[in-house]
């Protein structure tokens, strides 16, 4: 069953059968950008979330896991520009507002209806803007893009992805926003995934979760999280197939797994100021939960991150920084690579050419750290980005 | 036996009695700086440290937690420019080649000298330097001045205070140094502190272990930890005074914690690229515990610190980072100030002038963040710096 799909060309979250979606300029956002939308299944899909686990939590992110109770969902609306949360109860009744007149519009029950927004904290949505905005959405099967263009802060591009399994049995397809306050276990970042599969409900919450847990739960922009996360699944059944569950659900978990590793790495290499994507290989760990600690402090240390923006081959920081987590080591066993290029081993520098090592920083968009702990079989990879001038400027500026 | 001290103008670590220091430029930096140094008492002393908690030690943090096994030591070697951490054995051998020179030069037993070591990972000492800087450094009581200068990697100004018991009983005197990689349990940060008061051992290894609770580990720079911390406190005896212990302590633990506060707030300030200082004062929280890992947790935020450095009041990121914590609370029972301006109340924002609050933040070199949980009586107070643009040119730059 291994790889049994194929790439959809320009695909997302309105590539599997019987999605639409559309977006507008509500004006949440200052700039003429779309920053409102609405994705739309034509039929009722099994439905399933993964949230935030910082405690302050989003009107929206409250709202959704309430109406994902039952297990069902028929549409998402999403907002950028605007966090809706920490604003008190008001909060909660605009996202119940926002969730109500989607539901009107598309005639569907009110608890069918999951909410997602990101920006600014601590401002009130205007709901003038919003009340407007929906009504103005018009939805069709081409609305994948710009549903994706609307979630977008400030990341510089879209983000999305679809495949299709080779059997013809069903596609799945998703998109994503990321750029800053990103880190392990969810941060503020959104993401939406659609399938006309006919699943199982406990295997679809628990395909989710297996996905979420080696993609966006193993990355990291700048260590904070935020209040708004949000992974969605919707399925609607309507490709047809046999239902999908953990007995025959291996072709789509791994198709699951590849949209989300590629929607994370995509927000990890479009982080706020980044100019190159750092990925993290953890191998020979105690076990895996060891190496999914040990990759992603490695992938979150500052002092790692701008070392390899400015191509500086430094790899003292990258066995600082796993030193500094609780991780097991012993350091005459540790070997470490930077591109490829042994530079420790046993847990002591080897001769290597360290204008080697920052040429092939310096070309490419990627840098590849491995980090062998030769004491188990535990094995991970994390994704992470450079910290550039251009992420404090970012992010100095953010409300102003 | 409150404030019963008062502070020795330029005072530093020869201001006790029978305390000499002296430094050179040994050429381990490349930089024409001080890089070298000895601080060495005329009479053998009560000894204790404390160390990194990264599991990765350089070789200086091993070989002076050795010699402090027996609980004496006469006189500290120290060097910039390079940790002396990840070379494998060579690096204890040069450590204890390093304690061997300056036991020679100065007549002392070999395990009575402790090392320290700062500077690039993964690059062995140059010892025909160490050796020929160690045998030109020149003692004298005006020496601490240029102990304090020749420990600064890049901090931009040397660390000192002393104080003298309103008594007249004893003096303590401390230098420190910081700027990157600093996070609360230690980072790259050294803390020398001497005393000529007579302190019983028990004593003295728990008034070092207390202050630095409440100092050096309640600040963050860029949340990075080293092989390389390590605080140590001397004590010779010279001031003639009773014995201090546990139960005629108080005015020392006081005269020590207000050194190390002042030492810690001062590495803070000082973090690479910082324009400003942040204290982070947490009130309310469960227990004290809690109470120091929400401070630690806001004042280690990038987004907060960026924000910070930008002048803009989005007090959301405080609460986002407090929320990303594990620590307990209700969000509404939440309240929040910045520079002594209530922005969230029960949870919610108050209305608060923007503008007024960006003035206050511009104006000073020092934001004050306020958290109040009203859970409990847990209150701790972090100290961290802004993030700017010149911590990542910093960063990219360091071994080039």
């Amino acid at each position: 069953m291994s790889s049994a799909y194929r790439i959809i060309h320009s695909g997302g979250v309105t590539s599997a059968k019987g999605f639409l979606a559309g977006a507008v300029h509500a004006g949440i956002k200052s700039a003429d950008e779309l920053d409102l939308a609405i994705l739309h299944s034509e039929a009722p899909c099994a439905a399933a979330g993964v949230f935030t686990t910082n405690q302050i939590k989003s009107a929206p992110v409250i709202t959704s896991q309430r109406h994902l109770a039952g297990g069902r969902a028929q549409a998402i609306v999403a907002n950028s520009g605007c966090a809706n949360a920490c604003v008190g109860q008001q909060g909660l009744v605009d996202a119940l507002e926002m969730a109500g007149l989607a539901a009107a519009k598309l005639g569907i029950p009110l608890e069918h209806v999951l909410v997602a927004s990101t920006g600014v904290i601590g401002v009130p949505l205007p709901m003038d803007r919003v009340t407007s905005g929906i009504r103005g959405i018009q939805l069709s099967r081409e609305g994948g893009y710009h549903f994706a263009r609307a979630i977008m802060t400030t990341d510089t591009r879209p983000k999305e992805m679809a495949v299709k399994i080779d059997t013809g049995e069903f596609i799945i397809g998703g998109a994503a926003k990321g750029a800053g306050m990103i880190h392990p276990h969810l941060a503020t970042m959104l993401c939406f995934i659609t399938t006309d599969a006919l699943l199982d409900a406990g295997f679809l919450q628990s395909s989710l979760q297996k996905a979420v847990a080696i993609s966006f739960n193993m990355i990291s922009i700048d260590g904070d999280t935020s209040p708004s996360d949000s992974v969605f699944l919707l399925a609607n059944g309507l490709a047809g197939n046999e239902a999908i569950s953990f007995n025959n659900g291996e072709a789509f978990q791994e198709a699951l797994d590849r949209i989300c590793v590629h929607l994370a790495r995509s927000i990890a290499r479009d982080g706020e100021g980044a100019t190159k994507l750092i990925e993290v290989a953890v191998e020979g760990a105690k076990d895996q939960a060891e190496a999914c600690h040990a990759a992603r402090t490695i992938a979150s240390s500052s002092s790692v991150k701008t070392a390899m923006h400015g191509n500086d081959p430094n790899w003292g920081r990258i066995v600082a920084a796993l030193g500094g987590s609780r991780v097991e080591l012993v350091q005459e066993r540790l070997d470490v690579y930077l591109n490829n290029i042994c530079v420790m081993k046993q847990g002591c520098p080897t001769p290597c050419d360290k204008e080697e090592i920052r040429a092939s920083l310096a070309i490419a968009d990627k840098v590849l750290i491995r980090v062998c702990l030769n004491l188990g079989s535990g094995q991970a990879t994390a994704w992470g980005c450079d910290l550039s001038e251009e992420y404090v400027t970012i992010n100095s500026e953010y409300t102003t």
